[in-house]
């Protein structure tokens, strides 16, 4: 492992998801899934969110077209709220999902802005 | 069909592949495709790349990042090199596909590269 | 936007999805997932439902199948009672189902066969 | 093995694909591959499309729109010249894939329809 | 149907899954999915798991990555039950679903290890 | 990066895919790809292969099922062959693709049959 890469995707990942949410998934970690916490922070986080090619924004964009084309609705609903924090807006994320409801089927559609609503509902819950 | 859409469609679908591509496509089609090709034209270039809520810049890198993870090379082919027409930087795209081998997988990456530089070549040589 | 196109695909959705269902939807709306409304309504159900070639009983099979292999339950479980309500019986459901179970694989089938049932049980429960 | 259900799906298979095609992929069979010949034949053929419960040309249309959401070219293509051998019209083959557009999306919707033409034009020659 | 077959896939799949959760499945079956009970247990179990070229360890860690690549959270979770009861440990479950996570993409690794982890604490909750 | 994973991938990943074809992969990459070799040489090849938790015939059998539930020719063809170098007999490729026939549809087993052969084929004529 590099430290370097692990630190700085350590740091991303706490910008993007939340200091908390991340601080947590590695208090809850135990030997089973601490090797996926480390791999996930270094490779994704460190290692492709750290690079200096694209704005975040950006990054956050091409992740909700394309974790919604994988069907993934939980890790969806967390880069919903990631995209918020990015600095996305709610009408950008309205124009990325109708471009997957083309591109991915009316389906990946119906399921990104009903997982979206659901972002958008606990995230007000939690300003509250 | 709406002609208005269909219109704005054509003219957007052959500012980013190409005239000649879009127009050999309409020539060659058949009773049996044709209402694919209008389809295509009028929901998919009209009523979405013709919304105004995202730069066409940011909806190509949506579709190289989309059309990765659902494995469509000819689609993929010809929306990298609809992405370069787009102002989409070589740069930009390396980025694009380092973060699809990361959320699609390795495989996704592998394929993405590998067709990403026929695109390149193909326009090269079309340019010569 | 086509009216002509919006209110055929209007009446056919609540015709297949129930009126109900659909009234709540647009009424549940907002200026976030009304454009998903629209096109899900004018392009899905107008353009596609709206043709002619194939009998809506066909339709319901084929969605039944499609949406199965794209792994996407909500939908399917909607399909289902839609199915139910063009003309498909449950032993014809049962076919397409032990068919996606062959051709998309066995979790695919399972998935499918609870769905179902979970559907036909809502619509029993609806129905006393 | 069932002889029974191996007898009948060898039939059916036969009857669908072509009687000159099956015979070859059994003759070319070697150790290695024999066991999922057997197996296709079997199950796929003997088991499910050996049932009542569905008219051929349907189970042909069922699997024009799966085949196209799985995303198996070189399965579609045979598929599609098996749909014609069902009595599936080259416009109800059209109308499967514009609703295979809609819902598994535009990429899905043109690669079938190269495929299809590919195949029509293969089965035209074929009859020369 | 082969009953040799049958019969031998029942009782892998009892043994795999446990005879309880098998004999519950087919007390609940009915005419709807009752071909769906048969045919996984003829077909998947006894003319697969019931071949000789691969011990069921093996065969329970390849099932773990298909079906996390499948993304069919329900079956994984019997399957990651399934695997501990053919000997498979804890420490590889761990290593399948990293390769996945490089393989498949980081959602697919993510969703794995909360599934795993679920499996794990309701097969400790039962044997309490 | 990790030199030292980065070093220890490299060579698991010559001694997989064969030194010679690794070799040309970096001769041949240049600004655009060098990114993509190296992450997957580091992460891929030094960071999961290079784990201790299982034998490289497990991994390489994991691989073949996996790559093919995702459906990705070119890289399965590669995997195969590394396969067949990391130990895994004919025989057993036959029951994984057996497997995946079963849990991923029978289309996925046709097209892996067609694709080991091919690349047993080309083992066979890269020995002569």
């Amino acid at each position: 492992m590099s430290k370097e890469t692990f630190d700085r995707g350590l740091e991303i990942r706490k910008s993007v998801l939340g200091a908390e949410f991340v601080e947590k998934s590695f208090a809850a970690a135990d030997d089973f899934n601490m090797p996926m916490q480390e791999l996930t922070t270094e490779y994704c986080w460190g290692a492709i969110w750290g690079r200096e090619g694209l704005p975040r924004k950006t990054r956050s964009m091409l992740n909700l077209a394309m974790i919604s084309a994988l069907n993934r609705p939980h890790e969806l609903k967390m880069h919903v709220k990631g995209a918020l924090r990015n600095g996305v807006t709610k009408e950008e994320i309205r124009e990325v999902l109708l471009q997957v409801a083309i591109y991915c089927g009316i389906p990946a559609g119906v399921d990104g802005f009903r997982i979206a609503r659901e972002a958008f509902a606990e995230e007000a819950k939690a300003a509250e």
